[in-house]
């Protein structure tokens, strides 16, 4: 199959650190692959031609931390502080989840995440054999990981789930064309005792898997991790070797100018969740620092519970915005960078910076296109402000994965998406019906 | 012409301090009032009926801050400090405005705030003759004041703004079945004399109007007024007795302990602009004082040249979101507090809290009815979370203003889209071409 993308507005690699920025052009697309970026060859006949007026191409974008299946959790614990937000409300719910559940929850956030023009996830959560059937028939792309949590390295619950996913990771890796990869995640440093991060650590070496987890989300973890270890979290995990594998770190809302020098040191990748930290009352993350750390940040949307939509590009609006108030500095995250964060940014915390993050020849066609033609998108003149700035998310029409129209008239192509409605509102009752 | 909506889940004034809540009810409306909200009288026979399956009703939102004819120059200065934004290139661009074109740049910012939700804007600009066409044009409501900069009382320029929006509002206060009225608008205290300011207040008083003005937006403007009179903002108006009249006041993101108090002796009610206040790096106003303080809050999005648009749903989601993360608290501006500012707190701003603002019998049938069915809004359960922290805007179909339906299926009924979008690129086009 070859697509021609033909004379459209597209955010590819600029001249200034590869930030992106708009050139007019043709794409090709041979394959899972993207063929070129320019003029079209006189020897390419593409099969389908989409014509790129009034149109903008982006890299799909990349959502470096979720919890898909929450969305079966959605709009039902708001507006209350992180712990009792956890442990009263998600936790309780979660715990009458039952085999297939997340099977439809992850389907619905697919369609959500592709709707709003994101073409890869990094999960984290339990049911990993559904969520990895989900992502095989939804055809997204996705890092699956399940949060692991351990009071010691010889507790039976925390052994158990580690050998679990290790049976699922060698049942689904690399499936749907390598679409379907995974991560071990021990879930955080106040559920994960030393030697139990230490084994997955062990464990990860042994299968080549990176690291996801979640470190310095709220005030009230880096005090229990003080109090245990007189440690902060940061500084726990780097004490533990962890930081020795590859790390994406979620949330990072409280760190020390040190923690912020460990993540440098180690490359430690770190996912911010700006909508989930504000919601949660844990405030902001020190983007601006960790960036001129050079420490490289990804973009999140943490689950739905606590966002409480999957959606990248407000997301992406939040990142821009936020830290120029909190910082006072209007010049922090500006447009081209917030994209640059959300689509490279998650590429190479996901390590698949070779093969994803930019519209580039030799890179899979994995791709995000924007309808124009909106007042609010209107007069037309910078469109990465537009994007970053304007843009609500409803504005994405197509989104190819591998180079498959996942997406087509703002609508997803392989999914039922009445029937995934239909079953996650029935599961959403079940469960949260004594919550 | 009667309008029944059948069985809708409406957010209607809840027993506590008039919050929104969610009642599933049909409503009615006769001319431009409700008549009823709960079940239908039998003497009620209905023009026409919207099914309310799937649908939720709100009280059109109020855009309580804005300049609407800015969408002229959206996405043509971002990510840059505010006193820079606002000298080096706004008022360069806004130089070289001309007549008719405000006409068009507001027609576009109606078809944006139609599509999301809004019925009522209060708005400051120039060439007010052309944007009071303009709305009366769109039929939406507004209050309209033109931005009023004076040297001092005998200054000619400052006196000839002042005698052309007297002539224009003795020609189009009220017209429109009342939908158009308006204020006067001192620019702000760093852009007007402490006589001209009097002037002012005095022709407000004889006109019987109310005032719009910004204070407090930026570091800059309180160091600049406590250099010149040795005090803040809000003090110099007191000083000059401006707030013995109701008084609008946008932005107040610096303030003093001593000016919310200000606030709160006189009644001045407080348009809160999240999305501008972040983007230009001034900060985040002290909406959980203010509240606490018992001042009215209302919310606006600014212009579209510091937002980008004009969406209050977007603009509400920053405002239940933004104050939780800075202040650490999540109990801060829950959604239905959210809701209340975006609708009665601008009514009470306005002076228009017994027209508009709440879903009850005998007020205005201003209404926004979104539609349900959306990935995001899965599994449905709490309606007031899913407006203020999933909804992107987009799922507004419905708006009725004074009882006539402005947007249908999602796009403006009386106004030439297509036309105004032309014509707004090609005024763009012109003004920003030198900048």
């Amino acid at each position: 199959m070859k697509i021609l993308l033909k004379n459209i507005s597209a955010a590819v690699p600029g001249v200034m650190l590869g930030f992106p920025q708009i050139q007019q052009c043709d794409i090709g697309i041979e394959g899972d692959r993207i063929s070129f970026v320019g003029d079209t060859p006189a020897d390419f006949i593409p099969d389908r031609t989409i014509n790129g007026a009034d149109k903008l191409v982006i890299p799909g974008l990349i959502n470096a931390h979720t919890h898909a299946a929450m969305t079966l959790l959605r709009h039902r614990a708001d507006d209350l502080p992180f712990m009792t937000w956890l442990f009263d409300h998600i936790i309780p719910m979660e715990d009458r989840l039952q085999d297939g559940d997340c099977y439809w929850g992850t389907l619905l956030g697919i369609c959500e995440m592709l709707r709003s023009g994101t073409t890869c996830f990094n999960d984290m959560y339990m049911f990993i054999d559904d969520i990895a059937r989900a992502c095989a028939e939804g055809g997204i792309r996705a890092v699956l990981s399940r949060g692991l949590l351990g009071e010691s390295r010889d507790d039976p619950a925390g052994l158990s789930r580690l050998d679990d996913v290790t049976k699922e990771i060698n049942q689904f890796h690399g499936a749907n064309n390598g679409r379907l990869t995974f991560a071990l995640a021990p879930h955080a440093p106040y559920t994960c005792s030393p030697d139990y991060v230490k084994l997955i650590a062990e464990r990860a070496k042994e299968l080549g898997l990176g690291i996801h987890t979640h470190i310095s989300e709220s005030r009230d973890e880096n005090a229990q991790i003080a109090e245990k270890y007189g440690m902060t979290p940061f500084e726990y995990f780097e004490s533990l070797g962890l930081f020795e594998l590859p790390v994406l770190a979620a949330h990072c809302v409280h760190l020390t100018e040190s923690d912020i020098a460990i993540a440098a040191k180690h490359n430690v990748s770190v996912a911010t969740n700006p909508i989930s930290n504000l919601k949660l009352s844990n405030g902001a993350a020190p983007v601006k620092k960790l960036l001129a750390a050079g420490v490289n940040v990804a973009l999140g949307t943490d689950g739905a519970a606590s966002n409480n939509s999957l959606n990248m590009i407000r997301e992406l609006g939040y990142l821009c915005l936020v830290h120029k108030g909190v910082n006072e500095d209007a010049e922090c995250v500006p447009a081209a960078r917030g994209l640059r964060i959300a689509t490279m940014g998650g590429a190479r915390a996901l390590s698949l910076a070779d093969q994803i993050g930019s519209i580039e020849p030799g890179k899979k066609a994995d791709l995000a296109i924007l309808n124009l033609n909106h007042s609010h998108f209107t007069p037309r003149s910078n469109l990465l402000a537009a994007l970053c700035y304007g843009a609500q998310g409803n504005e994405v029409e197509t989104v190819l994965v591998d180079g498959e129209i996942l997406l087509e008239n703002g609508a997803p192509t392989r999914l039922d998406e009445e029937r995934i409605r239909w079953e996650a509102q029935r599961i959403a009752e079940r469960i949260c019906s004594h919550g």
